[in-house]
């Protein structure tokens, strides 16, 4: 993403002027783009340098790098409670998090719609940029590209991360152990079911806002509270049964949990009810999973609570020995049920 | 992107089979195309942990971190000389070598289109498997999405690639002077001409390949060579000229070209004049632009000429003092032209 300026051009016309397939062939239109409206949102010194990589510090001494990468075609773009500039802020850097990094650099590259609204993409600009001042991990480069009318749709966003693991930090889904006990950090299905709730126009006494939120500070908080913490994840699509299963896959081993214990919002309920979905299967962006030896449960509980993101933390199972590594729920009534794997497309394009 | 297989199913069909909305799910059926398409194909043991992020190595001691992304929209997805998938691993290469960081992994995301053939993905997907092989760069984590048909086309690619940097190593756009000589690694426009040669069904006697290649081998032989070596940069996007009058932005110089010396293939030649399109704004992906110190051109274009990728490499200017940082070329008539930068939309996704 070069920041360099050609010259002399009329300034954007931000208010009411589209993108143009111009802005992506990589010449005068395109360097103006980024120039009026990137560089200036996320302003950094490794991006104002206008080259074609960034160039960053060295990591500190044995750090190991940490990577990850995500691709946001959420729809629609604005919803309550974010938008796809802050969620994919969030979402790569949740990516980092629950593998115990430090979160350091996004780089974020964009497919434009020829005719998307640049005053739309400003705000979706600017919602990523404060996102990731408020997360204090700059977006250091870039690209963007254009596509023709009907060939994408408004806005997709990649982006990737890198952080830094400290030494002896190993956290995996394969470390779950029978006897370990499974917490989450708060209620599940708010994201997934504010953006279906937008689609389907449904109304509600309270509005459902989606969670999407950088999970650093939480996540260090619980790391502090419970040293022999053996996985972390952040349940989004496929929503806390898939990531239930996964886990359970990877460390081969089962699962038990109590349905009465897992944290739902009334209104999140009441939506699930009326469009027959599963919460347990709707998208979470700013929720934990957390696994850790029973010995820490409970420090690590109290010091979810303690963080604003874990406010409705709960502890919700635990890890049993099971070589078929079956996700079972305990329900109401005495009986139990199995939470499978998602099957087909609960919720087309989420995050 | 989780390499984890949940429990049995039927197999994927890759001869008929086509991308369904349940494949970016994140259920099952996501679950069986990463653990059935993508994980044999890039198959390393970062990215098999099936992690949400990839955990790797330390630096060594005192390296910086360099990180570029690149978006791949190109269409067609298939043209002489390479595909989509091929592209996206060379492209992202090339921005980490022309900052002379050894590049050492690659973040891939996928949005997908509803539809698309698995055959096809396949294809894509096992190319860039072998370029990230034969470059020496794993792709060590990554992400899928799938969108409606007609929301995307086909699929897009964005990698991202994190490289070390030696300490002492400082190549910029920046570091042009007056005085500098200008080369340029062979012929330029091939990838650009290849690929409208096979939209517009154009037939040439020789036929135009894309240059599409990965570049680190070039550039550590170009910096062994010149080891003042002031700036590279790969001319994609733009062309030749736009790059250049980026380098004479950045630097603050200006730049005086002889067009003679400037190497184009002839049937490059012959299609930019039957479409109307100047060589010199034609995209490129298997060259670099370099600029070193008058002391150091001859060794350096000598170093170019030794290695496969540069055999045809030319001087072909000079840096010079210039308050308004033109790009001039000296035509074969004794007359200059101004190449100014690319202005609209000459080639829309071309990369």
């Amino acid at each position: 993403m070069s920041v360099v300026k050609p010259g002399y051009v009329r300034p954007l016309d931000v208010r009411q002027g589209c993108i143009d397939m111009g802005h992506g062939a990589g010449g005068r239109a395109m360097a103006q783009l980024i120039g009026e409206l990137f560089a200036p949102a996320f302003c950094n010194a490794y991006l104002d340098r206008g080259d074609d990589a960034a160039v960053l510090p060295a990591l500190a001494d044995g750090e190991r790098l940490v990577m990850a990468t995500d691709a946001h075609v959420i729809s629609p773009l604005f919803f309550p409670g974010g938008d796809i500039g802050c969620l994919s802020v969030h979402g790569t850097i949740n990516d980092l998090v629950v593998m115990g990094a430090r979160p350091l650099y996004l780089a974020a590259a964009f497919v434009l719609e020829e005719g998307f609204p640049l005053a739309d993409l400003k705000r979706i600009v600017e919602s990523m940029a404060a996102a990731s001042r408020e997360a204090g991990v700059p977006v250091v480069t870039g690209d963007t590209k254009v596509v023709e009318r009907g060939k994408g749709d408004g806005v997709f966003i990649t982006t990737t991360g890198v952080g830094a693991l400290a030494v002896g930090c190993e956290l995996s889904g394969a470390n779950a152990r029978p006897g370990d006990v499974v917490l989450v950090s708060g209620t599940v299905g708010d994201h997934g079911m504010a953006i279906m709730a937008q689609r389907e126009s449904l109304a509600f006494d309270a509005e459902i806002r989606s969670d999407t939120a950088a999970l650093h500070g939480l996540a260090e908080a619980m790391r502090a509270a419970a040293p022999g913490l053996r996985v972390l994840r952040d349940p989004t699509r496929g929503g806390l049964a898939t990531t239930l299963n996964e886990i359970a896959a990877q460390s081969g081993v089962g699962m038990e949990l109590l349905e009465s214990a897992i944290p739902v919002l009334p209104q999140v309920d009441a939506a699930c009810e009326l469009l027959g979905l599963d919460p347990l299967y709707v998208a979470n962006e700013g929720k934990l999973v957390a696994v850790c030896p029973e010995s820490e449960a409970d420090g690590l509980l109290a010091a979810m609570r303690a963080h604003p993101l874990g406010a409705s933390a709960a502890r919700i199972g635990v890890i049993t020995e099971d070589a078929n590594r079956f996700v079972q729920v305990r329900t109401g009534f005495g009986g139990r049920r199995m939470v499978d794997w998602l099957s087909g497309e609960q919720l087309p394009r989420i995050c």
